[in-house]
């Protein structure tokens, strides 16, 4: 079985860009990870059953119905033979509060090997989210954006007393890619 | 079935104030929540199975015991049809150490939907500790206080990893106490 | 059955020191607690079922078989009549990220009552592994430290909502030993 790798990383932070490069750059050293999103996973599960016909009516299944689609959408990756690399979030603000990305009956189908955090300055995240016009952002301030990757790290700690996996910290300030990426690289070889 | 929030604060935060007021205005709006205090349903659960006459007894009973009554507890809670908010603490602090306030055992039979963790500056919660006098408190300084807060925290994400609940923190700062009943309005309705 | 002490810290807090002076002092008082470790306790388990000869060999067994070995070294644990102290880490630094010391496979043969983790001021940390010349340690700076130890603390909830267990966090500061000896005695006690 391959590797179940877990990147997670609060909005502006730069995840896609960080795993992206480093997905990249390993291959070219002939290591293979396929980039999955959990969200995708579960929609293409609900559609193939055809319990949906867009991403919209996702948001109007129940509970219990979200809670199957995450177990099945876990089951399916897996089973993954080769290295899968799953872009969820630690945990996921809402405006009912901090949900785990993660809950238990998706990890003990997961077992992910390893869950990364990356993280970057709070101040770093509001620059990049202002700037970022393509996007329509919740307005959050320095403040919420520190709350958040705190609970992100405590979340990651109850995360790997569960499966047993790492939780690594990656951080991703500016114009250090190029160290996120090696870091990244350092932790999917 | 109604819904199911926990809420909790370290003692001084004016958790109680919070609550009540958010009760009788959402009750105002046609919105009814039914307060139930955790240890108060542990006792009755007891006194009901002849196990004690009143609550000092309760301190008195093993392990064992202690843990069947929180199960027990739990499971009458959970079958309530209405909606219910039930006051008890994220993390006790004792003198052997912090202890889950909602162990698995208890979590399991309770799924709730949110626990709450009403919080606020380390230096109110000490002025307001020292100004209350009908209670005694034990002794605490500012830094007991920030570190059992964020003890708080770390425990919110471990309920929220194993029930899918939503971990929401609401602040209650000294002269803004309607905008902290207004958060916990928008939370319970 | 005795009690079931965990104690951990990160590499240079002391945690040693304080340990062993607790564990003479309360002998004096006739409380009498044995001192494990739990990689030890492993070591044994493995060797005694012919797996390895040496524990070098420990590191080369797979994931799974490490699994096995942590669960049956907790179990003997869990067995024993008397109070015993069990000396590990609360969570590992790997190249790959943290590591929960007591995944759930072990904290559910072990069912801790308590789980101590002994921290103090970073830069004390710091100092202490610098001027310790008989171990080659990874080199850290203080946010790593300050890091590992928040990240303890999230673990250490975690480990109290599964098992129920409390979590003291006992302070070793700098010419302080005797004040870290004596809280550590009346966890004990």
């Amino acid at each position: 079985m391959g590797k179940k790798v877990v990147i997670t990383g609060v909005p502006g932070v730069g995840k896609t860009t960080v795993i992206n490069r480093a997905i990249e750059e390993l291959s070219a050293e002939g290591i293979e990870y396929e980039p999955l999103n959990f969200g995708t996973c579960m929609f293409e599960v609900a559609s193939g059953q055809g319990m949906v016909r867009d991403r919209d009516e996702m948001r109007k299944l129940d509970q219990a119905q979200q809670r199957d689609l995450q177990r099945s959408a876990a089951q399916v990756i897996a089973r993954s033979e080769g290295n899968v690399i799953i872009d969820t979030h630690c945990t996921v603000k809402t405006p009912k509060g901090y949900l785990a990305g993660l809950p238990e009956w998706v990890l003990r189908e997961l077992m992910p090997d390893t869950v990364i955090l990356v993280e970057t300055d709070e101040d770093q995240i509001l620059k990049r989210r202002l700037s970022d016009e393509t996007r329509v952002r919740d307005l959050e301030g320095y403040n919420d954006i520190l709350e958040h990757q705190q609970f992100n790290r405590a979340m990651g700690a109850a995360y790997a007393m569960l499966t047993g996996c790492t939780v690594k910290i990656v951080k991703n300030p500016d114009f250090l890619l190029e160290k996120g990426v090696e870091d990244m690289k350092d932790i999917l070889r």
